[in-house]
């Protein structure tokens, strides 16, 4: 049966990837709705060999809605969200605003989608880097419980939006004419660079994303005390977040029982080729739909078998975004029709 | 006294940064003999306001030479060490031919000085990445013994020498412009992408660079039992290697008492600023002395205290190579003065 979606946020980079994931995936798309600021309205994108017109959001967007698709940032969500819910859309939200409260589901399908009973109208949509690491955490961990995460990030710059995206571009054309590099989205230079992740610093010494990591991993693999440290750091790449993992096990956990059970994960493809050093890289997680997840070894500083690193990499627009909310509404008419 | 200097691999990254420091502390060069391999001699190198001509290294390159700075690859040194050890000079090897034999000195001078004493004409300097992370660690670990070293790296392609920095610069150039990037100092595109380093996977699944980093870091902190556990990742970046490290101490250790310890280390500036979100980043480590740390702060995954994370950056031309092999000549010239 034909759904109503409505797309908050269309014209940004998550919302144009959406229009593209719905179609890949045959969602049984009827009406599609794309909403945006007033400041966006009235561009158009297209859906279905149709063009279509991006309205401004108002109080009658969500009448009629089976879906609402949201990535218009958290202050939009917490506005339009109850609004949504009145009109009797379910909406799958991929901001922050209400991933850790605890009536709203916090979903990775592949993961916990049991969690989705019982939802009060909104689910929410994991952070990228939390989703993208947990791909390959929580298939071993139903094996065989991990008990610590030790992970360093190297984050594209898509996770803050297309201009960040056209500052990558416009920054390393810069440096390379012998210009100088001026950051406006980023506080520092992301071209040739490195930075530590730019969202604000806690009392704790952890940036807002190094906490969201830890607290939604907590929460989707239901290990509310799981001890987890993350160091969130910004590398030039458009739009695949790569992370170096190290895990500590119940029990010991050899590499190739790793490899096993990750080459049957669903969403996973394994790369991990020492011969050719063919490993997860951001340039080859790009646009795919899988996880890449490799350079799987005993972590060294263990003497005991208990610790494994890893590499994975992942489409930020993608699984760390788009796919996963279309994969929510997905789960979700599944269980309506089951 | 005036000192009879010769430059092995004078045409590379690292020759080239040679030329720069000895002439930035006023090292007493007296004679400088420019050397390199028949194919890169030839060329001119400028010093001290003089054009010197590069020769190609042969059997009477090394007379009368009292420190001959070695930066031509393993391969070479393994093959005119002996002979410029013969000729009475001092070999400082930038390579990893001799890092790891039991009666070469293995030396950062800001850390480990006294091993220089009776060496027998060969001092080994530390691979780059071990090197910039041990400036931070170090002096940590005097305060209260490290037991456990993790570490995520953020490597810059200047490691791989001068042709892979035009390479990173070209293949971004292509990329701009609708080229496909064209791998050839690399297995794998550098531009807009990430990769596990580059070389050759031992059979316990870490990769050379890895098994250097934590032998080294052993070494230098005559630490021969130390648990270390690397992940080393190329990223789009000239000349500053980053790394990301988490430790475990002995005892616990706060993140204020690593910060005054921190901002008293020579060769070491404290970056650490959170209400700016400034940290170290190798845009602003590149071309400097000082290694940059910062980032400092509890390992949330460490409920006992006894874990630290930071991070540090630093130019792997100058401290990761020719900085430091200066200084190791500045200190044997102190001890022969003593």
């Amino acid at each position: 049966m034909k759904q109503t979606v409505a797309i908050l946020g269309a014209t940004g980079a998550v919302g144009e990837e959406f229009l593209r994931i719905l179609a890949e995936r045959r969602f049984p798309v009827g009406e599609l709705r794309l909403l945006a600021s007033p400041r966006s309205a009235g561009q158009s994108r297209e859906f279905g060999g149709r063009s279509l017109l991006v309205a401004a959001v108002g109080p009658s967007s969500f009448d009629g809605v089976r879906f609402a698709l949201f990535s218009a940032g958290a202050t939009a969500s917490r506005e339009w969200s109850p609004i949504a819910v009145r009109a009797g859309a379910t909406v799958i939200d991929n901001s922050s605003a209400f991933r850790m409260q605890a009536d709203v589901p916090l979903v990775n399908p592949e993961i916990n989608a049991a969690d989705l009973a019982g939802h009060s109208g909104i689910i929410a949509n994991p952070n990228c880097t939390a989703m993208i690491m947990l791909m390959a955490i929580a298939p071993l961990h139903r094996a065989n419980p991990v008990r610590r995460i030790v992970a360093a990030t190297y984050q594209a710059v898509s996770g803050a939006g297309r201009a960040a995206m056209r500052e990558l571009e416009q920054q390393t054309r810069d440096l390379l004419t012998g210009r100088p590099a001026q950051p406006q989205v980023f506080p520092h230079a992301c071209a040739f660079n490195v930075f530590s992740h730019d969202t604000a610093i806690g009392p704790d010494g952890y940036n807002v994303e190094e906490t969201k990591v830890a607290e939604e991993s907590r929460k989707i693999l239901h290990e509310p005390s799981l001890p987890i440290a993350a160091t969130c750091v910004r590398v030039p790449v458009f739009r695949a977040h790569t992370a170096a993992i190290f895990l500590t096990f119940e029990r010991p956990m050899r590499p190739e029982e790793a490899r096993g059970i990750l080459s049957a994960a669903p969403g996973v493809r394994l790369v991990d080729d020492p011969q050719r050093n063919h490993y997860p890289m951001p340039g080859e997680a790009a646009g795919r739909d899988e996880v890449l997840v490799g350079r799987i070894r005993a972590d060294s500083s263990h003497a005991d078998g208990r610790g494994l690193a890893l590499m994975v990499s992942g489409d930020q627009l993608r699984k760390g975004a788009a796919l996963n909310a279309v994969q929510i509404a997905e789960a979700l008419l599944a269980r309506t029709t089951e």
